[in-house]
């Protein structure tokens, strides 16, 4: 008698075999049909009890959430729903669950309640296979760069640099904050704490990266960064999954072409390798949908949607054309945008960009040559002086999910930027040395992975797509 | 005309071919012989100038460390050392590099000095093979559990819990450390902090990793790791790489076939697929231990050594045998070990672990069944009650690389020994949880990736085997 998973069971399990199958309880019915779960797929094993051979105290254990020991015959199965089930000859019940107490019953819970057991929602249904799914999504990011020569690079965490400007960072100290030690001049004493100077948490790993791609060619950073930022949204996290690719030798274009093959690739990956899980999501995205007003719900459905960034050319428009359509735009004319777009160097908000991805292009859209005011200091300044060779990608309902550019490989430049926005230019000697040492034009770009995520799933809230999520007032588990 | 990259053309230019390459010049000799690198390889293509058709301003820039864009045509190499070469029609310097200034001359540089350039020692074939190989390494890691049906689980780098006890944490904060706001009591107010209470780096993603291991059967994490502990050594770093599998219905015999199938599983993809840079590190190494006495050197050779490993089971061998051996030993009988070993109880240390693996076994080794006393709070206890099911997988040369165990499934035992070592009960509710709803045996381990690559690469010094070392008092780049 051997042991199988449940996947391995109702993909090829040999009917009349013995079998051996450990998992969870999901629903107990009629005395007589268990639903066993062990997470190595979407899909229970029904699990028939002749309930004459068993005695009433276990069978009375066998409750939602309980961990079971299973021993039968895989038979073909009389009921609908499954092709093959459990006839079971012995069961033993290797740990209760006290119905009374167990709080993930077989009912619809809301995800905000699910989020407050975050350590048992991934007995649903809904959060198996979202973590499935995001593992799988994972391993293709892997696969795709592996296969493409880029190298896996394991950027810092703690930064010594507060010059990448990406956002507010998270203090990392080991000194005693009730007696934080002075210098003379009143100032914290870093120099006293663990690494002799004042450290963060990387809200980026990009100018790290870039290190690597002015070496090694190709490289790829797939980690953990953080964001100090109040943002109690549906779509912020204050630590969060990045995808940070940086290419040497590559400009503006090729970086587009990158980032569209890389999405198109994973996407295509997934929808390949998580059939059953997206079919479920889908269904689930579906029912949710069925409560919005018609005009709120999407035209596609969530493979649909998948297919159709897989199948699909994505817009590539420059900033100046997306502020003209803008502008010519009804809900500009009449003023229905918060943000009325008046003159050519306006910040796209986020109705802007759903407007561009939603409403008038209706597919992914890349907008590039941004003003260079509004992007950050190291994007590579067009020979017009006032654009950067900055990229972002726009997807349908959830907005920007790549930000990227083309970098400034020219020593003078980088250098009179920095001094221009005052940033500490000692702090980033190694970064200048890239520029002073064999520079050559790279590019690259970030893709904030929970994005993906949810772009896959369908899940609304970013909270519910990664297994802790860090929010303000809220780091539990 | 197409651009190739290095590795491209060494593998399968085709002669006669025009091609474009880029990348950086490592050396330049005779005023014809340009050796170019672009990271795709270890190795370099070498580029014929022909002098009297370049005028001589260009031909001065042509220096170590100067990025190169090369035109022209393929050819069999006249000279030894390379199957192919360009003959070189057109050259553009994309970047100069000043000889007087760039710190990677084509010499030998001490690991020291390169430390201390960290952004630019990728560019030599040392940190090149090591990065290389590192990044296989990695891809080889996810896909061993992939194939093997386990979740990748991003478990949180920042937690409110401090009850992992596996170190010394680093405190993350948004309070101003000049001005902490305390509470009436006199103790610092977290409620004001960014997540509402006192927050940490995480020390190790098992607990967490263990809610998906009770609901999705088999995890895995493999994500930054921090240890605020002042250890100055070549075997620690306060931020490195952890890969934690976890696995439910698996016992500590299963855990440790795991772990050994998978070290050699990663270890077997990185001979079939690093041969360039595993032949440059075993000739590094020989080289470094040539400068050592006789004695001190290995007896095999780095790739030996490596499969070895792949060859040879794991010697399996519980901690009260290694203890009779230990205390038969003639280092311990002649009281050479500073840590003489007198009782069962003593804790290991590193002399005691090396002499086994080393002098006795010779060959790696599997420690399990240790003193309760010894070993971590949620480490399943023995029918003895004196030893839990803990496991150390001991590695020549590098010491303890796995340690692992059956977990505490038994949630009466469990809160026990919580209580017993006075851990806050109440941070650990949902780590209990699991035990309290369909509890179920389930074991893991803990694998320090930087370990690894030092073993695989031979580099001695962890600090060499990850891009930029965070270790106490540096935190540069």
């Amino acid at each position: 008698m051997s042991e199988f998973n449940v996947k391995e069971l109702l993909s090829d399990g040999k009917v009349l075999q013995e079998v051996i199958v450990k998992g969870w309880v999901r629903t107990f019915r009629s005395n007589r049909f268990i639903a066993l779960n062990d997470g190595s797929t979407l899909h229970n094993i029904q699990c028939v009890v002749d309930f004459e051979n068993f005695d009433e105290q276990t069978l009375k254990r066998i409750t939602t959430g309980a961990s079971l020991e299973i021993k039968g015959t895989l038979v073909e199965s009389q009921g609908k729903g499954q092709k093959v089930e459990i006839q079971v000859s012995q069961l033993e019940i290797l740990g209760d669950s006290d119905p009374e107490e167990y709080p993930i019953q077989p009912k619809k819970h809301s995800l905000e309640f699910l989020r407050e057991k975050a350590h048992l929602r991934l007995r649903t249904n809904t959060f198996g296979a979202v973590m499935r799914v995001r593992s799988v999504l994972s391993y293709a990011v892997h696969k795709y760069f592996q296969e493409n020569g880029f190298v896996y690079a394991n950027t810092p965490i703690i930064t010594g640099s507060d010059a990448e400007g990406a956002g507010e960072m998270f203090r990392v100290s080991t000194l005693d904050p009730k007696n934080t030690p002075l210098t003379e001049e009143g100032e914290v004493d870093y120099g006293a704490d663990f690494f002799g100077k004042e450290t963060n948490l990387t809200v980026s790993g990009q100018l790290e990266a870039e290190t690597f791609a002015m070496s090694l060619g190709k490289t790829y950073t797939f980690g953990p960064t953080f964001r100090a930022e109040n943002s109690n949204t549906s779509r912020h996290l204050a630590e969060f999954w990045m995808i940070e690719p940086e290419v040497a030798f590559l400009d503006l274009n090729g970086n587009m072409d990158l980032a569209e093959d890389f999405i198109k690739s994973v996407l295509k990956h997934v929808l390949e390798h998580c059939q059953d899980d997206l079919a479920f999501l889908e269904k689930r995205l579906l029912d949710e949908e069925k409560t919005k007003p018609q005009n709120e719900r999407s035209e596609m459905s969530l493979i649909e949607k998948l297919r159709f960034v897989v199948d699909n050319q994505f817009k590539r428009v420059s900033y100046t054309e997306a502020i003209d359509i803008l502008k010519q735009s009804k809900p500009n004319k009449k003023k229905k945008f918060q943000y009325v777009i008046e003159d050519w160097g306006a910040d796209l908000q986020s109705e802007h960009e759903r407007y561009l991805v939603e409403k008038h292009f209706k597919c992914p859209v890349i907008l590039f040559d941004y003003p260079a005011d509004i992007k950050a200091f190291y994007m590579r300044l067009n020979e017009d002086e006032k654009t950067v060779r900055a990229m972002d990608i726009l997807f349908p309902g959830i907005g920007e999910i790549v930000g990227g550019s083309q970098r400034e490989e020219r020593y003078d430049v980088l250098l009179k930027k920095i001094q221009e926005l005052d940033i500490d230019e000692e702090e980033l000697w190694w970064y200048l040395d890239l520029r002073k040492f064999g520079t050559a034009v790279h590019s690259g770009f970030g893709l904030g992975f929970e994005r993906l995520v949810q772009f896959t799933t369908g899940m609304t809230n970013i909270r519910d797509v990664i297994p802790f999520p860090r929010t303000p007032q809220s780091a539990e588990f």
